[in-house]
């Protein structure tokens, strides 16, 4: 069998399965969970054994400490990627839930409710908890899904795909809900996203490599997560402690995720009292700053920052700052520069935050608080598969709710016509 | 210049009017509309004479007659396009209609609320009042538009652009938020679909030739309609007036669009007394049967149905027959050879209708009505700008409020992580 066949063969078993979760009992679909996060629990030696031999590979294969950490499952972990599972038990199930609902003027009762999308394409790389998370998401919002890992995590992957579908056995829900494809040839990916008679949609979770090489030639629609260039601007009538202590959380906190800040605006207005005290925190932190020559002036010292660096997500405590005129200047900025994920304002200036928030164009946009929060646990979801940097379907963090799609049902009494 | 540079010209130029667009008053976008129909009422004449260059064309070009028809523009039908145009000014602005909003624990005022998208690509064939269509829809929903109408109505979606764009400059809204792409050559098609950077979705509106040539190679988002292959299933619980009626007039009261019957399942428990009525009232209106084997023995003068024809979008004034034993085959037929557009069960039996509601993979599902409301008129949505098949973003009717997505907005007093 080739590996079209091979793939076409998955696809015909999720979306069969499909059909069948998409009618299936919370209850039932809980129980599944629960039962899933119980092997992995049950079995962590087994895991451990099997994410060793990645282990190795990646020795071999000279991936970096970073990677390498990335790779590992330790007991910790396999107890914190089964409790994950828990967790999102303990959500609310979205589907069958009504969005909207009226009655025409001919008697037709026209109800819009959320249903499962139908079967999921998953393709990441790397950490091989991601296996489980979005098994567990996509099976309680009622998908089936179609895994794709990485190379350097296939044994893992394997181990935890198939102690989830062992789970499955012991419910009503077919196995084939769960699909890990075997082989790690890269082909397997550009089939994975032509497919679009078996595969609803097809979420890359990974580097800018991996979003091109599914974009370029998919068929299928696609929901990824592309960059996250924030930035956070600090107007004339901030409060400048409160603006000091959210640029520092949203640079240094955690400057490798796509919710940091990478470029500080600041009105010229109060330049001269804030950009000392926040360069001067940043730096004591270990941020490397590119300033504009306006900033040059009263940071003589530092680094210029080019045309590159207002287009850099530096994922790094590297931080580039530019002085700007006033709001609109703030926001032609954002709107030229930014990645549309989150973009904040630090302002008591009533005209000027509501002029922010409408024109700036952002998944997610802030008055007075850190970019950090653009996050499915932090905005109360509970778990998220992704952050989408998408404008269709689902933007910003995407969670349980995002995982499903609408359908109208129409109930009438011999309307016609 | 090159195709290439021309048409990110038109991309840069429509991606800064839409940043204006997206915060211009409700009132201005009505006052604008109102003008665009103006100019089309006024200008008649002129809109006529370039129509007939097209109409000169085509007939130089062996168009049918057909095709022709839909290319004509006169008097009545340019009056109906203005009057499409004001129909839509007084449609409810969707832009910051607030979806959920929620505080988080840690006192952040979280608000989900609806924004344009940004800039809307088109592409469409033959009928040229799309041009009219589509532009103010897009402009009533704050965005802009990129139009790439069919080279046999050139002329005619010049004009009518050309027309949109001079009520424009009465207005403060650029007349760069309405543009039309000048040149015929096909590969701008291609072009378009891969200028992510300044158009966000793209929505082609014609045959399967021109929707296989934008998915093909798109890389922008695309929101289609594929096929309507519409199923009406008549349980053994139904009304037979009630079945007769909706199956006629799913069937016969406009054949040619995508939520007109293209098979009718019956249970075969109803087949006897039905199947000879509906068979004679169809073929008294012209309906050509194609019957499964169990059907033949009830209508033995009928042609086969083959496999072939579950497959199949007549279109026309063909019908595939299929009794089946029961509600679960009915459904697995429908989910088999279904394009997940529009399905009706005819019956009075609650766990038939709710299995059907329920287990029907469709963007609407009927009980006791014609397929034919799934239209956005029939909704109650005012105007449309087509019907999707896709399952993401956009579900079914696609109106002013699909042509929005969501921002969130997040209220703050300090708050770091």
């Amino acid at each position: 069998m080739d590996l079209n066949e091979i793939i076409i063969g998955y696809g015909k078993l999720a979306r069969e399965a499909s059909h069948k979760l998409a009618t299936t009992l919370t209850k039932e679909k809980n129980r599944a969970l629960l039962l899933m996060s119980k092997k992995l629990k049950e079995n962590k030696e087994i895991i451990k054994k099997e994410n060793e031999k990645d282990i190795e590979n990646g020795k071999k294969d000279n991936l970096s400490d970073a990677m390498l950490d990335r790779l590992l499952l330790n007991d910790n972990r396999i107890e914190d990627m089964a409790n994950g599972i828990e967790k999102i038990a303990s959500l609310i199930d979205p589907v069958g839930e009504i969005i909207t609902g009226w009655n025409t003027e001919n008697g037709l009762n026209i109800k819009k409710i959320k249903v499962p999308i139908g079967v999921i394409g998953m393709i990441y790389e790397s950490r091989p908890n991601v296996t489980a998370d979005a098994a567990a998401l996509a099976l309680k919002s009622g998908n089936s899904i179609i895994l794709r890992g990485g190379k350097e995590a296939i044994h893992s992957n394997k181990i935890i795909a198939s102690l989830l579908k062992d789970a499955l056995k012991e419910t009503t829900i077919p196995e084939d809900a769960i699909n890990l494809i075997q082989t790690t040839e890269r082909e397997a990916v550009k089939i994975m996203t032509r497919l679009e008679e078996y595969i609803d949609v097809i979420i890359p979770r990974g580097g800018s490599g991996l979003i091109k090489a599914v974009t370029e030639h998919a068929t299928v629609p696609v929901i990824f997560h592309d960059k996250g260039l924030c930035h956070v601007y600090v107007d004339c009538d901030a409060d400048l402690k409160m603006a000091n202590d959210i640029c520092m959380n949203a640079k240094t906190q955690r400057p490798g995720v796509c919710n940091a800040m990478e470029t500080l605006l600041i009105n010229g207005k109060i330049a001269d009292k804030f950009l000392p005290i926040i360069a001067e925190n940043l730096k004591k932190d270990g941020v490397e700053l590119r300033v504009c020559s306006r900033c040059k002036e009263i940071l003589p010292n530092e680094k210029d920052a080019t045309e590159l660096d207002w287009e850099t997500e530096y994922l790094d405590l590297i931080l580039s700052i530019k002085i700007v005129d006033n709001i609109d200047s703030a926001v032609e900025h954002i709107n030229k520069y930014g990645s549309k994920h989150s973009e904040a304002i630090i302002s008591n200036n009533y005209e000027n935050t509501t002029k922010f928030l409408n024109s700036v164009d952002a998944s997610t946009v802030y008055v007075n608080a850190s970019t950090r929060f653009t996050d499915g646990g932090e905005f109360g979801f509970g778990a998220e598969i992704g952050i989408s940097t998408n404008k269709l379907h689902a933007r910003g963090p995407f969670a349980l709710n995002e995982l499903t799609t609408y359908k109208y049902i129409v109930l009438g009494n011999g309307q016609i016509r």
